[in-house]
């Protein structure tokens, strides 16, 4: 009998708590021969693997070997498919938002890989959801954008219309614009939009060490750069930044996003060998 | 002793298949006193919720009762609350996202009701990469706007500055457009965007009836009606929707957003008692 062909499957791991995942990426954990991670999958996502498998980390934090280049990681996860394995890609949020998902795809297929995309819940909006801002709401906003400071991260992105944008849409958020944030607010302002708007910064997002500083946008930057606040961060301004404030008025707004606890009895954990799974701790 | 006090967890079920909840929206359902779910949500997710757990359809869709509106909605979840129930509010996507969980949660807390929020897949991503096309990818995008035709569902948006939209983002996607799709596609391209910019429309995406019609933005509209799409569908504007060509073309794109075959063995089902779980099935 010959090995089954391997294969690839992209999976997003979700915003952080390592029970975001979706049941498909968890399955597909299990099944592993192989995981190739970095540094925003949660370290018990990976433990999910089976014990045997192969384990790759190719965070960009870590300084303890060469920071491997995308190019490097497209052709690891082919020769690790080719070898016949079955290859998880954990990847933190979701692969196609801001994941280079579409990157390693293109290049396991052209490789003549199988490959299956496994969508996750994006980061951006376990952020914003554990901030107590939706993105959208019927009575505030109908319309959303999201945009970067950085399309190549090498290279600072200057072609934004920032006029267009803070008339186009009602809730605006930018990733990447910590190091700009007095600039890009005072262009947001010279195209309109009202002084007055609902803004929030979050740092750290949906993490134990999450930070939210909100303000009028006119104070915004002012606000921010006395409560000390840094990168990684999230920028939302919007009418829908009133929700936080109103949901903290009822005193619920730490209750937004909190992890449920899990306090399954011992008689319903899996009958699965190995230490408890994700589900049954 | 005092039964516990009710709760509300609003939870996202993700983009149509069961297996895209999280692993903490699936516990809160095994959890629940009571679920209450409209049209969108998975009928196998509701099933995960204990024999004796109250089940209320609160759905559009059905005509054998009187449509629930909002207010009725957020009155039953704060009444059963009240209750002592355990309430599961289970919502297809996210529900922070189009969802209308921003006003459920804030009917809740001002009702004194304890709320917390379980976010999910959005099906606007989960459709996207059903169709193979990524919302961002440093190669073509690096900002993403969702809007929607209607700010209240019983009145036409009128507002939107469909041309500031047109040039400020990269991809553009457009919800509850069909109706206007000629009239929007002339507004996108009197804004001077480039007629042939990659576009699709995805019709039930990420169903098994899922349809995708992929054209030029001047070619849209017209190949759109003679395949005799309708709505519910989705609208994509930009170099993104490039990638499922790319990936139509390596054979590869059956394979995105494949489910993934659930075969686990008897022996490694859980202890649970009761019919198999989502993940043991």
């Amino acid at each position: 009998m010959t090995a089954p062909p391997g294969r690839v499957v992209l999976v997003g791991a979700g915003p952080g708590a390592a029970d975001l995942i979706t049941l498909r990426g968890e399955r597909a954990l299990r099944e592993a021969d192989a995981v190739v991670y970095d540094a925003l999958a949660p370290e018990d996502l990976v433990a999910l693997a089976p014990p045997g498998a192969l384990r790759v980390n190719v965070g960009r934090r870590g300084h303890d070997e060469p920071t491997r280049t995308q190019e490097d990681i497209n052709q690891l996860l082919v020769r690790l498919a080719r070898e016949g394995k079955r290859v998880v890609r954990l990847k933190g949020g979701d692969p196609f938002v801001f994941g280079r998902g579409g990157e390693e795809a293109t290049a396991c297929l052209a490789a003549g890989v199988e490959v299956e995309v496994v969508p996750g819940v994006s980061s951006l909006l376990g952020a914003l959801a554990a901030a107590g801002i939706p993105l959208t709401d019927r009575r505030f906003a109908a319309s959303f954008a999201v945009v970067t400071g950085h399309k190549d991260p090498t290279r600072v992105r200057e072609e934004i219309d920032w006029a267009a944008l803070a008339r186009s849409v009602d809730t605006l958020v930018i990733l990447m614009g910590m190091r700009n944030l007095e600039d890009l607010v005072g262009r947001i302002l010279a195209a309109g939009r009202d002084p007055e708007t609902p803004s929030a910064v979050i740092m750290s997002g949906s993490t134990p060490e999450q930070r939210v500083v909100e303000a009028p946008l006119r104070e915004l930057a002012k606000r921010v750069r006395e409560a000390g606040l840094a990168a990684p961060a999230l920028i939302v301004i919007g009418e829908v930044v009133r929700l936080r404030s109103a949901l903290e008025g009822s005193g619920g707004l730490p209750l937004l996003g909190r992890r449920v606890a899990v306090t399954r009895a011992p008689e319903q954990r899996c009958a699965r060998p190995g230490p408890p799974c994700t589900s049954c701790r």
